[in-house]
């Protein structure tokens, strides 16, 4: 499995992914899902991946030829001129990959070699956008009212952004928000593991912002790992308490 | 989809299931899924119910007409001498409702059909005892490492239960916490619904403690549900700081 979370703030762009990917329990990896292409001053682009390795390396290496060949290519993504003709572009070349290997594949091939990817980044005169993207090749952009999109393992993750996201927030608490978020995952789910990565965009800025990679000694990591269970007990216990002779019916 | 959660705690159980089936979501309902037998002074035994409502209404409506007719039966629920053969006569049942079932539609009807049960309750003694009754009719036990089940929609609730669950709380903190991770299930996936069925089995009573219906008006669960938010924002404000300067590399 994976979890990889692009979230929208007033201040930019937070992104998170893991790094496991598994065939079954017992045969576990490290890849990275997170891909960066930057034009400091005009462009920054990183996109993230969750799904069949096989087919997300594609999207990935076919994506970085274009970026080597722009002058043969009108769609090279350091050329299109909006964040929406990367996702499209993103959404073509995915879904080509996909069918071609499910068709190599007949009534095998069915349902597999999926995958999705979130598309986020920020191009000069315009601005920051978030698209995650599906095996069909459309796509949907994160608005105000969904501000946030998750891939893979979605769910253990999910309750703690939805309550604790607010727009107006550092891109700092955007940082510390999907920390827990992970944890919470990381907690419940073998197929998600350390090292995380993680990219701040800041709004207006064009370039990857701050860049690190969590591993299992990361001290900040551990502290927010360790004191949630706590603060989530207070939090627990700070609620009205239940009364059973009140209630009897 | 389902939630239902059995917890074993040091002065009891307690059981909590929603009541929402769909097929679809333009086509819900409203069905119980918690069933309850008992001998006050001798016994109590209640099960929870997820996946296919055909099957799951098929094993309660037998093990009914089994507490009906305990002269013509030896394993009748009300005879059982243990916990464990309860569990084991609710699995045979279910297995055999199953594989009637599958048997009759043949490869289409492979996979289908299934559900799980959760067994609980307790028999002049012994001990509360606590089961996961899988669709193969086989089943495992609660224990101090594992002391609760969930069965359904099992993800969006299942980090606050692991933080907060602690085997010396009371039984109304034991309520509180399902309260809680109702909440966060229901706030995520609307095919796990109002209104919600509760069960409290205090130890050595042997008979249906405190139960309740919570319903959309219900002002406790109001109360948790819009402090949780709250509650879950302190919480979330009350961890260390990320700090983009120190971390950079």
């Amino acid at each position: 499995m994976t979890y990889c979370v692009g979230m929208k703030l007033d201040k930019g762009l937070v992104l998170m992914s893991d790094t496991r990917t598994n065939s079954g329990v017992d045969n576990i990896s490290v890849f990275r899902k997170m891909f960066t292409w930057q034009v400091p001053g005009d462009r920054i682009i990183t996109v993230m991946t969750a799904g069949n390795l096989a087919t997300t390396q594609a999207v990935i290496s076919q994506l970085e030829e274009r970026t080597k060949e722009p002058e043969n290519r009108d769609n090279a993504l350091l050329k299109s001129p909006t964040m929406f003709q990367v996702a499209t572009e993103v959404g073509n070349l995915m879904r080509g990959i996909i069918s071609e290997r499910q068709d190599a594949n007949g009534a095998k091939g069915r349902g597999r070699f999926t995958a999705s990817i979130i598309v986020a980044g920020q191009i000069q005169g315009m601005e920051p956008r978030l698209f995650m993207v599906y095996p069909e090749g459309n796509f949907i952009e994160a608005s105000l009212d969904t501000p946030f999109f998750q891939i893979g393992e979605t769910k253990y993750g999910r309750p703690i952004i939805i309550r604790g996201y607010d727009r107006h927030m550092s891109l700092e608490d955007g940082v510390k928000l999907l920390m827990v978020s992970f944890d919470s995952t990381l907690k419940a789910n073998l197929s998600v593991g350390l090292p995380l990565d993680l990219q701040v965009i800041a709004r207006d800025t064009f370039e990857a912002g701050h860049q690190h990679r969590v591993t299992h000694e990361d001290p900040y990591f551990q502290a927010i790992s360790s004191s949630w269970g706590d603060a989530l007990k207070n939090a627990f216990h700070s609620l009205p308490d239940y009364a059973f002779l009140k209630r009897e019916d």
